[in-house]
């Protein structure tokens, strides 16, 4: 039993077709179905039926964001450990999401609606779609980025540390680094697989989704993803650049409904059964989130530690 | 109780030294331990204290090959499960190799010899060497190409698909990716992390160890990997190139005692839970192995399909 | 006085509209013209109004190959020194090719069509095309591979030896590098600015184009051009590799109606005033032609080496 | 005639150890001539006996910038053109530089000082150091970021438009980009080869040196370029980015001496004989400088624009 990878995030956007058309068209994304106030899409490398849900709302966010567990029966498992941990589970009927089977949703410590589900449909690309590579659902995205698959969200908490400890103990996760600024826990980064996160909690005196993150092909595909973005007239909040956390390679950018979009590549993998979460401290901080490459300021009210709050060098 | 991941080699070295200033001089191994007619080495990427040894030998290939298991109390278990299935297991006490716990060695089906552990120690690296990335074990290597880690092995064999029923059957493998010629099984691809495989096995009349690969930080330094080779006079005998089969890209040579390297960057990673393995045949040649770059030619003498004997076009 | 540069290249085509949606959908190159039988095209980094003419015929080659002198006063001379050395000279109204002033037309000794030409009109793109990089004729072009700008020709001839001296008697052109096997001169490189070849002459029994080679945004987007190519189901000749001679990064293919043409990137510059040409010769052939990487068979009759029939390793 | 290119720099280094053992160690450049109080180094790609000079002095700067020209006899004409202007030219004995024919030194308009000559000794590399390809001086620097060849300097200036004018109507260069902020003209760019700046001139209210520019061997190698300086604990002033003006990619450093250094690669190419100055704005500054990547806060004191001063975004 276990949770095994992020399926898809579901982004509230107030400005819905601009946003469809930023996914789309910068981002390069396809559309894979297609309702009222709804776009379903995936990039060229996800085997979903779709990984990024766009809805019509009020305020930008994420309304949900959904693992895939490895089996039907986990979900069960999973219901009475969140139900115990004090969190109420609902149950979604198969296909109360298009492609998909049963779910259960649940709000985190943070108040973030989540979601966990075993089945979805993988794509059916058309003919002239299919790549020859047999291991990869369709040819390339040769309009704007063309993001290769969905990678990890980044979700703003007042209660990091709480969230952090609730997916380690209720859903498994395994918590790969942290920053501790000043003594105060002020970001987790936590995995289910070798990359070093599928999700990561960053301090903030509310709740507040932070950003999803695309994976390009590979890190040799990254300037050119700026080169794209800039083209398009968006602007670089952050990046090119390196992270120290992750080791990573990153673009930061808001698509037109305000949630910040992360391109990302690189990283390094963590195979190590014994692996000892890794502490960064604000004596880290020229390295920790930025090792090299243009910085982003926070947009959160972070509390505890003056640390975070100055730019990037 | 799972295999967790590839431990290290131990190659067989007709000409030790030579083998040495190899994995030394350019493909950018650190020397972490030497002994009369052996030395350790490891990348500056890797955790354990080594993942390569050397040791002098009349023939070359590997002595044997090694894999974490993720506790100590798997070890057991894995020995029950190898010898109901008709093979023996010899026990290693705990440093019978330097910083390693308990083992156990044991024959693959095609005659390998294969070795898992659970404890091994971490490399210890004076602090001129450390780098302000705290979760990178050291500083890059500048000397040689400066691979990154150990990624996985490859071996030939005459059983195939016995070896890869085994693997699965017995040490819990997932197959990710096969290729199947006229028929008859031809190679197999199997991992327990999302990396397509830590093992393969590709038909041959004989039993004879393929290659061991290594790791770049990514895919940016491939090239950079094939001029420090051609200026040390290594012959490039396959690559630089892109697989179909794993999409990495990749460069093999030979190392002087006559082992097979390859330089790794790129691939695909498997988060799915319910992967089916992909099955490459005869009709996929052109892109199974090699999608685009320079192929090898295949030493092995390959016992059932004219397909795999073609050249590469 | 001086040759300045490259400026278009007249392709015949004997499937010209199979020519004409593979140079814009897989090359992407940019339509900046059509007539009854010809388009005019050009990469988002030309600055020209065209830098590829297709033009239907029977068989396929160049039609013509058009260099710009630097000023209008410099046709006259080099009119006088072609005419000088035996050839004819055929004079083009302003307007004879669209956007062009006046210009020469004649054949080079091994009887391909050249033409020199001062002025020709820039592109005029449109507002939603322009770049924020004002040094950029406009965006980069996300369609196919989306080269950067046109970069050399390659012509087959019977007569290298003669070729190139007459390029640097008459036009003024730089030897930079030659091949000479068996103490035949078998390749010739050369260039009026620093690159090492805006033209360059192989040995074969008989005259025909060779290729036109485009260059990439950088050597960084060579690995995509690959893939892009593949997955239009692009037979690759040779390549991606990484040529001896020139020192680029290349990508060879065939056109619809037959032509060759060349993706290239990297590559050094001469800046040395007293430049030396580079000899290799039959001992350097496994490097000259491809330090690393793929390459590709030669389609030529090549009449005096063994050393340049023999395949690629 | 024609200045052909740049040929070397001497810097002036209060800490004359740390400078070369940063030149040397950090940036891969190869130590060729070592005198009491000076060094003369090289990259692997340049053709010159050396290309850098260090050279034990108070305070940091440039002692002297020399540029190569065609022909010995353009010394005399450019000596009449210079003292023409009203600026003193004083001959160097051949030799009077370690390898160097006939010099002539003067100060530019902001006072710095400059050289030309004509003949300087090409590098002879011991036997082990050279390259299978034979348009390479030696094999690749394995050392550090390993640099190619030397690419331009950078000059603060007071009068930036005397001195873009001097160089362009007394030494033949071209102007191909400038910066004119609030109608002050505030940088210029000018080559004599079709790359865009061999010098370029920034405002400042005194004359210092900016920079001295390395290229790498290609834009693939920037990232690491970056890890390497981190590693070797420099901080990064800028980048890695990619300018507006020149297009090129970029990091900044100051080695220890006090002196920035700007690792570059990428960029465009003039070929046109036409070109006309493109001229970049106040309104064009999020791009100009910075069209994405790291900016760096400019040292020096601009007197005409605020639109300078700021940091970069």
């Amino acid at each position: 039993m276990a949770v095994a990878t992020l399926g898809h995030v579901e982004l509230n956007c107030p400005d819905l077709d601009a946003s469809f058309r930023h996914f789309h068209d910068v981002i390069g994304l396809e559309l894979e179905r297609e309702e009222a106030d709804r776009y379903y899409l995936r990039a060229w490398g996800d085997w979903h039926a779709y990984t990024l849900v766009l809805t019509e709302a009020d305020e930008p966010g994420a309304a949900h964001i959904a693992f895939q567990v490895e089996d039907e029966t986990d979900l069960e498992e999973y219901a009475t450990r969140i139900e115990a941990s004090g969190y109420d589970v609902r149950w979604l009927e198969p296909g109360a999401e298009p492609g998909q089977g049963t779910a259960i949703r649940f709000d985190s410590p943070a108040g973030q609606e989540f979601e966990l589900f075993a089945e979805m449909e993988w794509v059916d690309v058309p003919d002239d779609k299919r790549s020859p590579l047999k291991n990869q659902p369709q040819k390339r995205v040769e309009r704007g980025i063309g993001v290769r698959r969905i990678d990890h969200v980044n979700c703003y908490a007042p209660n990091v540390e709480e969230c952090s400890e609730w997916f380690q103990e209720v859903l498994d996760f395994n918590l790969r680094e942290e920053l501790v600024l000043d003594g105060h826990p002020t970001g987790k980064w936590l995995s289910v697989t070798p990359i070093v996160h599928e999700i990561a909690f960053v301090d903030d005196d509310r709740h507040h989704f932070n950003h999803v993150a695309y994976y390009l092909k590979d890190a040799t595909e990254l300037d050119r993803a700026a080169d794209i973005l800039k083209e398009h007239d968006v602007h670089l909040k952050g990046g090119p650049g390196h992270h120290g956390i992750s080791q990573a390679r990153y673009i930061y950018h808001d698509e037109p409904s305000g949630t910040e979009v992360e391109v990302f590549a690189g990283g390094y993998l963590i195979f190590e059964p014994n692996w000892q979460p890794i502490t960064w401290t604000e004596e880290d901080m020229p390295e920790a989130l930025y090792w090299w490459g243009k910085g982003r300021k926070f947009s959160g009210a972070h509390q505890h530690s003056d640390a975070f709050e100055n730019e990037p060098e």
